[in-house]
C-alpha cells in the first residue's frame, strides 16, 4: 500500500518549506511541530543526512472529531509532512497517507476523517 | 490490532511528563516534539479538553537505521507517547506500537527495527 503522497519541486528548500506550509494553512491545518531529522542525526550520531524536515501538520477541526471518536488516535497525530532535499535545486515533499497511517485502528467512524483529511492533503501536494 | 501500550499513574499531569521523558531517555529516546493538544483545541475551536500532551520520542540509531531502508518512513516518525489527564489523580500514558502505525509500510528490513522500538516502548510503559 501507497502510505504517502509526494511531489517533486524545482527550488530551494526552504522555498519548498514556506510553500508547503502557505497550502497547508489554505487547506486548514497548522503545523504544530518541526523536526529537522538531518540535524538531530548530526548531533548524536555523527551522520551526513540531506536536509529532511518533519512537519507535523494537524486540521483542529478533524483532529477533535476523531479524539472524540478515538481517544489514543493521538499516538498517530499530527500529520507528517517531509520535506526532504534530494539536489540543490530538487526538493520532495512527501505527505502521509492517513488512511495507511491508521490502518490498524479499528473504528468506522475514523474512515471518513481520514478520507477528508487525505483529500486535503492531496489538494496540498497538487497545489505546491 | 492494539495500536498503543498504556498504563494509569496515580500522580500529577507534570509528574507524569517528567517520568515518562526520564524513562524514555534511559531506553535511548530523545523528546524531539511537544504538542498541547488540549491548548491547542482550546484556541483553535474554543473547546475545552482534558490535558492531552503528545511527546514525539525518537531513538537515532533505530530512526537511522529505518530511514537508510525506506526513506519516507518519516512520514510516520516520531513515535508518539501520549500523556492524558484522566482526572486531578490519574493520568495515563500511552505509547504507539510502531508495528501498528508501519503496518501499511511493505518492506521486510523494517519489521525487525520496529519490534526492537516496540520492546522499548514498552519498557519505559513497564518503568513509569
Amino acid at each position: 500500500m501507497k502510505y504517502y503522497i509526494a511531489k517533486n519541486l524545482p527550488c530551494t528548500f526552504e522555498e519548498a518549506v514556506k510553500k508547503t506550509t502557505e497550502e497547508l494553512q489554505k487547506e486548514g491545518f497548522g503545523v504544530l511541530s518541526e523536526i529537522n531529522i538531518h540535524e538531530k542525526l548530526k548531533d548524536k550520531l555523527g551522520v551526513k543526512f540531506n536536509r529532511y524536515r518533519i512537519l507535523g501538520a494537524c486540521n483542529p477541526p478533524s483532529a477533535y472529531k476523531a479524539l472524540l471518536s478515538e481517544i489514543h488516535i493521538g499516538v498517530m497525530l499530527p500529520c507528517n509532512v517531509i520535506v526532504r532535499e534530494l539536489d540543490d535545486k530538487t526538493v520532495e515533499v512527501s505527505a502521509v497517507d492517513p488512511m495507511a497511517s491508521m490502518m490498524a485502528v479499528e473504528n468506522e467512524e475514523l474512515g471518513p476523517i481520514a478520507e477528508e483529511i487525505k483529500d486535503r492533503l492531496k489538494r496540498v501536494i497538487q497545489a505546491i
